[in-house]
């Protein structure tokens, strides 16, 4: 390994000749001195250089020896004078942007075009950590709960969930189709380890261009056994969310700084309310008739949200119940209440991040499922084989990792959170 | 939650009513008495029937409050006496094989048809516990490493590692293709993070149809800068596989028992040959001219591990330096031997489980080595971008998880540890 002391380090190394390596973040030129600042992955170093200058663009990795010396403007205290320079990757073009301004003024367009560099920048950074810390909280909340990570196949035999929006890919000279979801995969899982989970690709051929939509994303996937009903499957769910909060709050605590993002603190239960009586509390605060209507739109999932902070404290808030047409087949009906299902959103900061729900467990339910929305059970064969063989009451839920970065971090478009984000009219870099 | 006690607690309460719930593993009628074995996620209860028979068929799930009593012959050495039995699903069909067989005697293609059955008999969900125990084992190896966990696109604009091998999609009306790997996006993620890694399906399309090939595979990708050479990989990969050792022996203890498998024992520095060495040597022991070969065979994989178990008591064995003509065009050339590489396999148990290597980190180098293969640089455009901006010596590696799992456990055929293979035949379940 190349023998470095790295940038976070520097400060304990006053006195000593020592090595670092890393980007060129900045070069500022004064009359008769020039300042070096290095970026490495713990963060920057500042290197004084008095005699020959160096010509490297901003970028290029360089490696310096030189002497700690303590100097309270340089970042953490330290920089490096009398260096020795070398240069570690070839010659750099600058990029079309500067790195080391406190914000990439690029547009979203060309920070996307230039997406291996512009996520250098330590905010586009400190999304990407925010994400990954996410997941491993996911995994860790999960694993805490006895379930068992699972790899689903990502090509599917038929567009099963929903029809539309699938892509279409040629398997060996036959029609294949990209995986929407693991869901009937991890339902399956429940027959073999009781609770799984999934961390992993989803593909949806959105023809929405939106801030929020994505051609591929991340889904945090989970999917329980011998629940009674979707109320124990919202627990889990919050100890899930709670488990992400705690470990980006752990992992990535200057991440959060930079971007100056709060965490939400996450109730011990989190609040929810019946779909109905939500709709009853919209039609109430804004004379909306509401009577038709099976879903919440973005401005009622606002409202909604504005409410659970007010009168619960909280950012986040379960809606229950939504009526059945707006759920996919497999989702449990209510038994006390017709029309209406086990399902439930989780919404936070104005946006639903999670949909889960009680499915149905017996085969004959499948079968009347389907044939109430007109859908033939061919295609679902494969599927449906499992509920033959003996599956307990079960549920799930799913949040998009994506989705749920860009509402704790505020951003405003889920691409700014995604690495080479895939959409309508982008497949590249 | 449906309130239950799981079997494996049932010995501590024994003298109380309790509930249990769990699949209709086996029922043995007796003369006046009957048996059912129930099976949950922590293993097997015993409940005794003598009044009534259940008629319920094998793989139900039922729910059966009783009395909890001592029996030195019941599984956990208690049982439960006076039961009443619920049924929580619909009645189930038998499947096609008996599960509670301590092997599962049907076929492989029977056994993957009825996958979601199947993977019900212990043994097979042993496999999958391990390779979910071995993910789990990467990951925290490399997170204690400073590695940062990424999820790269799927979906890419060129077939590029390869050219041959790649499913094509139709996205949104244009050509794409599915991802061969992470490579390139690990690499450009160097730039941003030093050290980085994915857990993710990678997909090839494969015409062989062997019993290591699969149309998706879950790849362990790693990758990581600052290093000065491969031989500053091969530690990270190292300590990479002791950490999925680990994680195995803690997480899948009773797995590993179940299936009658030894983990490895993972040296502090595994040995490691050069391609040339172990071509001398495999001449010498076999009288083969081998001058001219730019790989191994399985049989000399075989050979060489053999070896290592032989000289240096290892089941893990690095080749390292392999012939370039046989790496991919990013591998990086070994300075002082023209014409070998700078890349290694690791090799276990007579297959290797590993690639990797120190790739190039210059843009002009790349030129050079695309035009000495006599590839056209524009296809490569996006990925080349990022070496135009500054990247550090780097290399990586990446672990097949379905295929380290079968030599693991001793599968002798991939698919007997993957959750619903994908391969040149078949797409479902």
């Amino acid at each position: 390994m190349i023998s470095r002391v790295l940038s976070a380090e520097l400060p304990a190394h006053v006195g000593e000749r020592v090595t670092i390596a890393g980007w060129l973040h900045r070069r500022r030129e004064l009359k008769s001195i020039t300042f070096l600042i290095i970026r490495d992955r713990t963060g920057l170093a500042q290197v004084v250089l008095t005699g020959a200058v160096t010509n490297a663009a901003e970028e290029t990795v360089l490696q310096i020896e030189g002497l700690v010396v303590a100097n309270a403007q340089a970042p953490g205290g330290a920089e490096l004078t009398e260096p020795v320079v070398t240069m570690l990757s070839g010659p750099a073009e600058p990029p079309p942007f500067d790195l080391y301004r406190p914000a990439l003024t690029a547009s979203l367009p060309t920070i996307l075009d230039h997406a291996p560099t512009s996520l250098r920048h330590p905010r586009l950074r400190a999304g990407l950590e925010i994400a990954a810390a996410s997941a491993a909280g996911f995994r860790a909340a999960l694993d805490a709960a006895g379930f068992t990570e699972i790899a689903t196949p990502k090509i599917v035999e038929s567009a099963t969930e929903g029809g539309a929006n699938v892509f279409q890919i040629d398997y060996f000279g036959r029609p294949a189709y990209l995986a929407q979801s693991p869901q009937f995969y991890k339902q399956a899982m429940v027959g073999v380890f009781e609770r799984v989970y999934e961390v992993g690709p989803v593909f949806r051929a959105e023809p929405h261009d939106t801030g929020r939509h994505l051609a591929q994303y991340t889904s945090l996937d989970a999917e329980l056994g011998f629940v009674t009903d979707h109320f124990d499957v919202m627990p889990v769910c919050r100890d899930a969310v709670a488990g992400m909060v705690d470990s980006v709050r752990e992992r990535s605590g200057s991440a959060l700084t930079l971007l100056g993002a709060a965490l939400p603190l996450v109730p011990a239960e989190i609040p929810h309310l019946h779909f109905t009586t939500a709709m009853a509390m919209l039609s109430a605060a804004t004379g909306e008739d509401l009577a038709a209507e099976d879903d919440l739109s973005p401005a009622h999932e606002r409202w909604l949200c504005e409410w659970a902070e007010r009168e619960h404290g909280s950012e986040l808030l379960f809606v229950t119940g939504y009526p059945l047409p707006s759920k996919p087949f497999y989702t449990h009906p209510d038994p006390a209440r017709p029309g209406y299902s086990n399902g439930f959103d989780l919404l936070f900061r104005g946006t639903e991040i999670v949909t889960g729900g009680q499915r149905l467990h017996r085969y004959d339910d499948y079968l009347v499922a389907l044939a109430a929305r007109g859908l033939d059970s061919a295609p679902f064969a494969g599927y449906l084989q499992v509920f033959q063989h003996g599956m307990p009451p079960h549920g799930g839920f799913a949040i998009g990792l994506e989705r749920w970065t860009a509402r704790l971090t505020g951003a405003s478009n889920v691409r700014q959170v995604t690495l080479f984000p895939r959409d309508l009219h982008r497949l590249s870099p």
